[in-house]
């Protein structure tokens, strides 16, 4: 398998480096601080994980180019970034001096600045204790600038839903009677490598009651015949965007009233897919699933909203959910899992990750979306 | 393999509950709040790792039980944590609830709160905005917690001491000349998992001028006869407490100048390590080992830190550094790990984890420190 890219040519970290600094004058803002997490790596292409010495970025939203506030002993993390590429002005700093006000040094006075939801508390309280005005969350402005994914973003996306389909086309491998479902996860997790992520970032394998836990993960439990068992799995490929899709497997024929309740819910999964198109709510995506699973008594046990956006991030903006108004616009990507829960029994869920597209959407994932019978 | 706890026994988490908050009522606050990651491990043995929807444990310094507020879709990874067990209150939400309002509700009126490193501006900012007083940070309380390990937490990190030394003692089966970086982390990496941690949280293989970087992690360099490499490599081992130990390889004997800087370089180590013992500063092993490499001309070349605290996290406090006047005292744990770093030429690592005990300090790694002679 060739190596895809670790980050996007430099034009792309301009261009949203520019939209960033827009955005942010729009909503009043002096300048966005952002430290390492997604919105960093979104911004300059940065894999930068410092948490204890603060590594920062610097977008001005009145222009001028926006600079870098870092460790020395991190400078070399920037040459694996757009920093290097765009020849962005960096700021480095050794123990003992003050981040912060090298930071302040860079903003006007009374700095009325936003801040990106991952800055810890660690670097946030010093922060605000340097601003007359108290930072807000860059929330809004980060969802406006990652919520819509170019292509080439829409390209990685695909190319991480092939690879989870085809972690789950090998189940039949592992997913036998008398196996744990943890050694089930361990087979899974080398799958998901081995098939181009670059690692596994959640495996959850819920056998018989276990899968009416929504979060339930793994643990030793053995399966058993006539299990009904939910995998729910991804990671990310390179440049570092998530796949995530989950698909109910049987250990030999289901009872009649299973079956019938996993049509109920693969029905509901395909109604929330066909209603995919720009110009309706996140929220009437998530009602189109809930309906049908409601039309049969089935409202009670569908616990949770059906989808996240995804990205960078496994879960980010829009959130397919009740309440939300966000109108879907071409390029938004994210998950439609409706699932059934039935405490102390069974659960099932299906997930694809879809892309909005001109006139509907374009679904990553393809396996089967029914209960697939295994040998039990 | 036996699989160790996943958590101590509740009479473990009941006292560090009672201790953080007589700290934090020494401190003049009135709550403590946790979000998840390593502080609400420490305090609850806890794994959640939720970050969009708010999970805090609410710990009163007037007295009364701790409790905690999370999303009911959440509920169930409390049950894998001593809140069960302590069988503390739990105020549970659903989306559209405002849980920052539940965490207010359990607080006096205009509180003085402190809120854990870890907590993202996400969550801060509008906590913040509930309260009159600006939350400030428990680092402080934290880190008289946290920073002297009891014996079940020393016996974790002795077991995972033991497991990254069978790691380093395999090493010649990986690192050969012909072999790319990727490939020998590779192999590191599932003997990381393989010896029993649970994950592979690092793996740094700096290889001929690669060495010279101290964050260098891995590329698709090849290895040559005659390389330097530094091998810096760690994870957890249950119930979540890091190893770290580095040692450094040559492909073929070095050349004399090579050899004499590495045999200096473990003296400077050694001398830290021997400079460990209660009531000393943690400045005073800093200087240990840079004394030594300073008097014979390398003290430029030691361009970071001597150490950093081990345990829930693999950077903790006490911090081994010049000016951190912190006096170490028994059960203290952390590296000792001089390097020497030749821009554009090689590098050398060593790096022991050490315990501090009555009267000196017990080593947890004790594969060979000098340079390891491998096949060029």
């Amino acid at each position: 398998m060739s190596s895809p890219e670790r980050r996007f040519p430099a034009s792309v970290y301009a261009d949203r480096l520019a939209r960033a600094a827009a955005l942010g004058h729009d909503a009043g803002l002096d300048a966005l601080l952002v430290t390492p997490g997604p919105d960093l790596r979104y911004l300059l292409g940065s894999r930068a994980e410092s948490f204890e010495r603060l590594t920062c970025l610097v977008i001005p939203t009145a222009g001028g180019p926006a600079s870098v506030v870092v460790p020395r002993l991190e400078l070399a993390s920037l040459t694996d970034s757009a920093a290097a590429d765009l020849n962005l002005p960096v700021h480095d700093w050794v123990d003992g001096q003050d981040p912060y006000g090298q930071v302040a040094a860079l903003l006007p006075e009374r700095p009325r600045t936003a801040v990106v939801d991952a800055m810890p508390a660690l670097h946030l309280v010093p922060l605000a204790t340097r601003f007359a005005v108290p930072p807000v969350l860059a929330t809004e402005v980060v969802r406006q600038l990652r919520m819509v994914k170019d292509d080439e973003e829409v390209a990685a996306l695909r190319r991480a839903g092939a690879a989870i389909d085809r972690v789950h086309a090998q189940m039949e491998r592992w997913l036998r009677p008398g196996r744990t479902e943890a050694q089930v996860a361990a087979d899974i997790t080398a799958a998901i490598v081995a098939e181009g992520h670059t690692e596994a970032a959640f495996v959850i394998v819920g056998s018989g009651p276990h899968g009416a836990d929504p979060h339930h993960e793994v643990s030793d439990r053995v399966l058993e015949p006539g299990d009904v068992v939910v995998v729910d799995i991804g990671g990310p490929v390179e440049p570092g965007y998530y796949s995530d899709s989950t698909r109910t497997y049987s250990l030999g024929a289901p009872p009649d009233d299973v079956a019938a309740k996993v049509a109920l819910l693969e029905a509901a999964q395909r109604a929330a897919v066909d209603a995919v198109r720009p110009g309706v709510t996140a929220a009437s995506i998530d009602a189109a699933a809930r309906d049908v699973l409601a039309a049969h008594g089935l409202a009670e046990v569908f616990v949770h909203r059906t989808g996240h956006g995804i990205g960078l991030s496994v879960h980010e903006e829009p959130y397919i959910v009740d309440g939300n108004t966000d109108v879907l616009r071409p390029g938004m990507a994210f998950s439609i899992e409706p699932g059934i829960y039935f405490r102390g029994e069974w659960g099932a869920r299906i997930e694809d990750i879809v892309v909005v597209t001109e006139d509907g959407c374009e679904p990553l994932n393809h396996r089967p979306h029914g209960l697939t019978v295994l040998p039990g």
